[in-house]
């Protein structure tokens, strides 16, 4: 149940980072929501993808489909009103990828997958959203550009298989946060 | 089987765009028709694997395959005789891009999925391709650089969703050519 | 067991040409070799989830995903102390090309599926990792800028599927050799 919650919230935030993304453009509502929403559910939909799991995850819940739909159609309107707002991305892209990929690695290890298997999609799922939106913004993939930046995933993902037993969450993000 | 000619329509249009799309450039054949192929194929891949169907469609029907080749080897040849490539380009990818969301829309509530999915996969389907083939033609995705692009193909999907019962392409294809 | 080393030595030379595609940058190590990783095991992901096999073949063998991490960790290190790192490029990728689009037409054949299918699948498998380096690494795709990049994976494909008793590699490897 706190892994729902926290995946809602990772959603959130990388609907966000995506309708930011392209700002700067005078780009229309819909378009950005598209953005948004690829961004949001693009890692999850890739690891469920090679998974093979029954129903992806937003077919079968189509509540998150409406998280990242509402998310992006709020940033869309609020992205006006902000300042800073590289700092405002950083931040929801940084909060985005520790929540999906410690949501992610747990949720596969609970599938019954081996360790080497949940910390790949763990980080699949973290990133890949994010370069699916570097891309279509045709900007270089903040991933691969920046120093550091896929590593905290990697730390993250490797933590919570050590910590299986532990509530999850805590100590990944304060890695993160540190890493940052 | 009036959808499966429409589909089959839609996917000569989307190789035409893709050969198009790089026509500058001195390539050879068959890369070009891989670029026209995953052009046309590629939205309607990715909407069968999201929704986990057993066999992706053009796998079952090797016809898609062979439509988008051939329409693709087609366009490499005609693409020299003509003035106007960037109206031709436009027109194909609307009327692509019309189809498509059209056709999956309605194939997706066919097959028992709710309407937010099938509207979701009619847009999927429809902007996939073009979006894949801009990034691989190395501009910015025409679909998320001008303006109200995707959404035509929003408006499309929804109407079908509401005429379910009436035959579905003719009043779309009004709006879609009004709101172009 | 043949096409099984050979799959190997593909995923070892692709994970190469993804750690020295972007060498240039002052990456981290995880960076690159989520490129390197991404770059090897990107194009076979894709065979696997459009046939919908029951599981993706690095999910089922993790030793793929080991020696694609191995040989991204290796190369990361020796391509400091290396000359010519656009040769071995382009000889890794040309040599991972062959590799691969051998390996999965003849894997997909023994599947049971048409030739028409073998071979489609044989060419993804062979450029589609590639295709995702290049787009990653900003540059535009290899596979679509220069001449004749993509034939000889057709050309492999199909030759593969006329001499299917035959084993399969050398003459493939030859007809590739020569159109390079």
């Amino acid at each position: 149940m706190i892994l729902y919650w926290l995946g809602m919230f990772g959603i959130a935030a990388f609907a966000i980072t995506g309708v930011i993304s392209s700002g700067k453009r005078d780009m229309d509502l819909f378009s950005l929501v598209v953005l948004g929403m690829v961004t949001s559910l693009g890692g999850g939909t890739i690891r469920d993808v090679i998974l093979s799991v029954e129903t992806v995850y937003w077919v079968k819940d189509t509540s998150y489909l409406w998280v990242a739909a509402a998310s992006s159609v709020f940033a869309f309107f609020a992205v006006r009103f902000i300042e800073n707002r590289q700092t405002i991305f950083h931040y929801a892209d940084s909060f985005g990828l520790a929540l999906f990929t410690v949501v992610a690695t747990e949720n596969v290890l609970r599938l019954g997958f081996s360790a080497t298997i949940a910390v790949t999609m763990g980080v699949i799922t973290g990133i890949a959203g994010g370069i699916i939106r570097d891309l279509l913004s045709n900007r270089a993939p903040l991933v691969l550009g920046r120093e550091f930046y896929a590593t905290p995933a990697l730390l993250g993902a490797l933590f919570i298989v050590l910590l299986n037993d532990v509530f999850p969450s805590h100590p990944y993000n304060a890695i993160y946060a540190t890493t940052l």
